[in-house]
């Protein structure tokens, strides 16, 4: 077991790296950086525990649930977080010794530091992701044996919802009507497992990892996060269309982009579900679901969001490998590409032909 | 305080009772009639207790929400109702000691019967709406301090969520929603109190009222029905027309009637939202909520539910005072004409000039 700390001036790294790995989702890392920030000069920096050793302990997954940009015109105070955790532990009778994110993202990256930061608690090094995605049982926890429920349900009025579904899909179904009801975003508390779940299931040293590549992308070192996450760049261009409408409480649409360098003469569109969910170069799929695929700022190298991405924009597109235990059989059964209605088999990026390795 | 007991032999007088102070919603009385005597047969008659003494013993309201459309294509079992008061019991700590009909309707009055049956508790004779209402925090129990929450809301795959809503109006829409998501009808139990407040919030005696009113309809002794609860008839004729939509979890419409007889050249409109609200004559407002409007057969003096009715149909319209605890203040703010989008002021249909006393 290793621990170190997150302190204000690690926020700017973490909330890059994170969304740079949320795929477009996983909130806005201004606003998570804001959030956490504030977290930390009020309360003190957070323990993060790398290597935990398997035991008994209780874990739960702390964040929050709606469309992004909902996050962003309803800045949460990072309390409404906590007393979901709080509501989780009286409900259950376990007493939560370590919080664990649920996905990668801008503020879903930063949400269960601000609770472990208000709480005292530490925090684990890893998610259920390894990425952002839209739904609730899209997780590792949930494809090798964790339930997410209960799922506490709050919002920042102080309504509070507990939902038992019968799977990880009813609970999902549940929970996002509920979020939808509150004015599209709630603060969640779920996938309460012990440690030794906890270690067979999730995608673990996210946190760190995010650190890392934010720390890299912050210093312009733009190759070498391509070496270390074994990215690829998939395309280069300008953004021509942006279509987007807030469905169901997702953010559902595609971007255009018209290629430059290159890339000229040929247009790339990429498909999102609050997370950008899979490209396609004149109808050759290029990367899809689970693996990842983030759209930059050509010059910043600042990753955009589905939610900032528009008209104009001079972007790189990266396709990265998935983690190995979102590319499982029991993992593509939930996160496959045909799962988001896509007609195709999922195929690792690195065995498809249209990608130009660098 | 006095018990009876409620046999098989009673389930036609209770739920015809119940249909016709149902106001066209609470459920449909052939189903709600079925349920219960199939019920009572599996697991024995059922106690009601009128005139209880106050004291601090639990009550816990017990219902089906959603579109009574929807409670006719999914027949309960019953179980589930039974099954979300044992959840209201574990969540809260409390020992649930005695049941109450949240409202009168074909259905809602015998849903807690049937779950009186099966775990072996009494009724309490009342309930909160001495009618029935489209919404949760539509009882009087809510307008005179009972807060609804929480709120088990359960479906018949087996999918369990419970709310707890900052006041009444939210944990309706919370629990509107769960509904919805679940299919259009879930099994709740709310409301609970102690019998000390029930005494004091209640609408009581409407069980042993239901059974009379059955009685006396069924042996088509309606004058007797008119003089005991003060109704009056307020028009005779055709249904010419019913425009009828499922909206956000609600059956919402207008029936429009042609006069015939005494009502020739006449058309009277009424507006529903689950329940009769609204009856006006060329303009004129008959009667409003929270005062009933019952629709019957004209030939059987059956009541016709707002999801029965249909063209062609030869009707008699009646209304009927509202009983004293509706009609304060306090209740009218949740109940009066102006809630459901009218541009009135609440008038006793007693005190209306329009309708014709017998």
């Amino acid at each position: 077991m290793e621990t170190y700390t997150i302190r204000s001036s690690d926020v700017n790294n973490l909330v890059t790296g994170a969304a740079f790995l949320g795929t477009g989702g996983g909130g806005d890392p201004y606003i998570g950086g804001l959030m956490l920030k504030r977290a930390i000069e009020r309360r003190g920096p957070v323990e993060v525990i790398r290597n935990a050793k398997s035991n008994n302990a209780q874990v739960v997954g702390s964040a929050m649930m709606g469309a992004p940009i909902v996050m962003i015109e309803k800045i949460p105070s990072g309390d409404e977080a906590n007393k979901a955790l709080k509501i989780y532990s009286e409900i259950t009778g376990r007493k939560v010794e370590y919080i664990t994110p649920l996905e990668i993202g801008g503020v879903n990256s930063t949400i269960p530091l601000i609770v472990a930061s208000a709480l005292g608690l530490p925090v684990l090094d890893g998610d259920g992701m390894g990425r952002a995605f839209p739904e609730l049982q899209m997780t590792t926890f949930y494809f090798y044996g964790v339930d997410p429920s209960p799922v506490i349900v709050l919002d920042e009025r102080g309504n509070v919802s507990v939902v038992e579904g019968i799977d990880g899909v009813w609970a999902e179904k549940i929970a996002r009507v509920i979020t939808l009801r509150y004015g599209g975003a709630a603060y969640i508390s779920l996938y309460g497992t012990t440690l030794n779940m906890y270690n067979k299931t999730a995608v673990l040293d996210t946190l760190s990892l995010a650190l890392h590549i934010g720390e890299l992308l912050n210093q312009i070192k733009f190759n070498e996060v391509l070496d270390y996450l074994k990215a690829k760049i998939l395309f280069k261009g300008k953004v021509i269309d942006v279509i987007r409408r807030i469905e169901k409480g997702f953010s559902r649409g595609f971007v255009v982009i018209e290629g430059m360098e290159e890339y000229s003469n040929k247009s790339l569109k990429i498909d999102f579900q609050n997370e950008f969910l899979i490209a396609t170069l004149e109808d050759n799929v290029l990367v899809s679901v689970p693996d990842l695929i983030t759209v930059l700022d050509m010059f910043t190298f600042k990753p955009i969001t589905t939610d900032r991405i528009k008209y104009g924009q001079k972007v790189l597109i990266i396709g990265i490998p998935a983690h190995e235990r979102l590319r499982t059989k029991e993992a593509l059964k939930y996160i496959g590409p045909r799962v988001f209605g896509y007609n195709i088999d999922y195929e690792p990026i690195e065995k498809r032909n249209d990608v130009t390795w660098l």
